[in-house]
């Protein structure tokens, strides 16, 4: 059995990178699925990756799914409402209440729109990074509004079930405030703190470490894409930014005499709540505690780390995530390999046995970087 | 040929992460090493992973490293100035110009001192998480003063470089403000961006996607140790957070009206600053351009990644970089595999002969996430 909780023809508007990933999750659990897009060379591009097929006469699909950047989604969303009467129109767009709003303003029938918000993507974009597994294990946030119906809801939660995403509910003022925390901000801070290094000394970027590494990898990514969700979001942006400044405030007040009565505890009240944010999220990267690491030593030349794994594999353990770390220019790299704890010791004798290298005791390790 | 370029005995005063791991390195080569720790305890623990000996009456060390914590560098660094007539002493604190001018204050002999630092570590410390190889590649800043010799400065290049570091050389307060920008000043950011998920609703953190984890896995550092930095640093550091501020500011008040004369242009300009800083940074992690990324599908059971890597290597590739990912729960993952552009079309043909499955088209690869 592995037939699709989804009934009916879906009809995907936009076969940008989420587009085509839903036609192509879609299409291999052998729905009808009717893919269109205004540029007939990017539509032709998609049909031949397998997304879907073109729309023809007499095409009534039951679902509609939106996937254009946000400033274009009210507009298309509103007529697929209009063209397709019968359909349950929905949108993929990373804010939600705005495109509500508008709906609303134009009279459309918004009583058949109901947003959602699949939070997967990539930082390339088009139809050619598309997969059907960027939904895998997701969460893919549903905004039900005043006149959503449980049908409606559990329809698009079916859909998202189908792609292998977590369905979440949120209403559309909920939704848009948790993903200015969890993304907005932190693409707006990205990028200012990236933009310190323009005037730093030449030699400075050099130094740069993991931390500033991680810290400033999204501020790489797209403006364009960024300008339309900041300034849809700008409200809820905002007011985290505000708050964020207020305690930045803080910070630079301490600083000013960070022996003075007040200000040690102050910076360390601004550490240790970081501290207690980031204790926050859940997962497995980073900080992922369920897993020992282990840290193998391995030449940096062809065969080694296949050799690695298929001496791990003879040892009939799971690696969970792996990682290989090497420097430039060194003729050695580091195998980060994190199993199941009880595990961990067995497979570390073993490895020590066969001749390899363990940069680390494995009672150390947990969250090594 | 093995032989260290350094010459005399090294005297290594604390045994923390950083201590251990250059007595580890130096014993590697042969040195003779002494060891002071005020702990008896974790002395031992230091001698007895191999990082040195304890020391001896006549003991007359060329160079003593000073590895404490940064608020007792200076006063250790004075005590073995005192101590050891004919040392040159060096520190490895991640702060140099207050260390250098407490120094002077006490009138120290700081004309054998010449700070250093270099820039590696771990999240987790202790003697425990010590290795030979952690500065394998990274840069070892060090900071000739007024006073500084070329002798001296070449000691601790030498030392620098027989423990793999790239030797840096800057003027303290150079130093002092690369390291605002580059570590001090992420970190503050990083823990204020993390204090925003305090208060957020119970399911939006688990919306977390990678932006998130990266922007904010700093924020788990330890608030003990960067008391001290940031307090060690307090000047240049709050340069840089108040040209943040500044920034943050525009970007508050652009999106107080974001669609206002200005406001777009504004918001356009934080993020197209954002990418020409985080250009500047060189190296491999996140967005190298000297690569390609092939991103193939790995069942998840043991053997799979091996057997992929194993022919990987029959094809004669080297791997630059490698990295798993699996969603919680998938069957599946994706190994991303960063090869010289020039390798990738071939094996890319080559993996799909064999029968693999690559999730994405070569072409259009490069900074996938």
């Amino acid at each position: 059995m592995n037939a699709a909780r989804t009934t009916g023809q879906v009809r995907v508007v936009g076969t940008g990178l989420l587009g085509t990933s839903i036609g192509l999750g879609l299409r291999a659990l052998g729905l009808d699925v009717v893919l269109a897009n205004r540029s007939p060379a990017a539509l032709r591009l998609a049909i031949d990756y397998g997304a879907g097929r073109a729309a023809a006469e007499g095409d009534d699909p039951a679902i509609v799914v939106v996937a254009v950047s946000p400033d274009s989604t009210a507009d298309l969303v509103a007529t697929e409402l209009a063209a397709y009467p019968n359909a349950l129109v929905t949108d993929v767009a990373s804010v939600k209440a705005g495109i509500l709003a508008d709906l609303e303003t134009r009279g459309a029938d918004v009583a058949r729109y109901l947003g959602s918000h699949p939070m997967a993507g990539r930082e390339r974009g088009g139809a050619m990074s598309a997969r059907a597994d960027i939904f895998l294990g997701r969460p893919w946030v549903i905004t039900p509004h005043a006149r959503s119906t449980d049908a409606q809801v559990f329809a698009l939660e079916n859909l998202a079930v189908d792609l292998g995403s977590v369905p979440v509910r949120m209403s559309p003022e909920e939704h848009d405030r948790g993903v200015a925390v969890i993304s907005h901000v932190p693409q707006v801070v990205s990028s200012l703190l990236a933009a310190r290094l323009i005037d730093a000394a030449d030699a400075v970027p050099a130094l740069a470490g993991q931390g500033l590494r991680d810290t400033t990898r999204i501020a790489g990514s797209d403006p364009e894409l960024w300008i339309q969700i900041l300034g849809q979001n700008a409200g809820p942006v905002n007011e985290v930014l505000r708050s964020f400044r207020d305690d930045l405030d803080a910070v630079i007040a301490a600083l000013r005499d960070p022996d003075a009565p007040g200000a040690p505890s102050s910076i360390a009240s601004t550490l240790t709540r970081g501290n207690t944010g980031v204790a926050r999220i859940p997962g497995k990267h980073g900080r992922d505690q369920r897993f020992t690491l282990l840290v193998v030593k391995v030449a940096d030349r062809p065969g080694e780390l296949a050799r690695l794994l298929t001496e791990i594999g003879e040892e009939d353990v799971n690696m969970e995530d792996l990682r290989l770390e090497h420097s430039p220019g060194a003729q050695l790299g580091f195998a980060e390999i994190a199993v199941l704890p009880e595990k961990a010791h067995t497979l570390a004798a073993a490895l020590v046995a066969r001749g390899w290298s363990l940069a680390e005791d494995p009672r150390m390790s947990g969250a090594a970087r």
